[in-house]
């Protein structure tokens, strides 16, 4: 048996589904994000790598099972911003992913072998790799 | 807006990775109390819809990165058993999961707003879903 791996990263993935569909999840809220940032919801989408229509899809099931608007079209050129309550959601997200991470490493560190576990950067708006926009 | 959704199901998935490889995940943990069940790493990986040979390759690349056999093969028709070494670490992801959906469960009840949120069952050994093995 070769040298152990004494060192592992900790990974994790949270989100909420109704009958089988995401509500919102690190995809939707990367998305929301973006909106914040970039003030347009197409920039936004081509940032992801989605197409304006997905992106648009997305945002409106989610309004949709939230009952609340996320996003507020400004009106032709002003663009879209997010709504009180589009950044209300998108810092619970940011919180609730603390607060599980920091548990979950807790436990980790408890139950398994490895001499050190880490995680990946905190920042959950770098990630290429995410599959449930 | 339509009324809202007034229930969400958490979902939440937890692996280990080194180097961008996966070390331990719920699939390969899913592989190995397939195994101890039904005592063959071909019947096993059947059970998951996985070649043997994926299914062999998985198992030594996580005793590689454990330093640490996690099956036994008891030789000809007696077939693979897990090691006390991949006893313990079923449990410990088994273990791993139940606090970390019990913090992550307390903490979205605090942070969002459905009237109720719930989590899948607790059977880590149900899921046709799986996508990390």
């Amino acid at each position: 048996m070769n040298t152990p791996t004494t060192h592992a990263t900790m990974r994790f993935r949270l989100w909420f589904e109704d009958k089988g569909q995401t509500l919102l999840g690190r995809g939707r809220v990367q998305l929301l994000a973006r909106i914040h940032e970039l003030g347009s919801l197409n920039k936004a989408a081509k940032s992801l790598g989605m197409s304006y229509r997905s992106a648009w899809g997305r945002l409106k099931d989610s309004e949709e099972a939230l009952g609340q608007p996320l996003v507020v079209d400004q009106g032709g050129r002003k663009g879209f911003r997010l709504s009180e309550f589009g950044i209300a959601i998108v810092e619970a997200y940011a919180e609730w992913t603390r607060r599980v991470e920091d548990c979950a490493l807790a436990a980790a560190k408890e139950l398994f072998p490895w001499d050190s576990i880490t995680t990946k950067s905190r920042n959950t708006h770098d990630a290429a790799d995410d599959d449930e926009a």
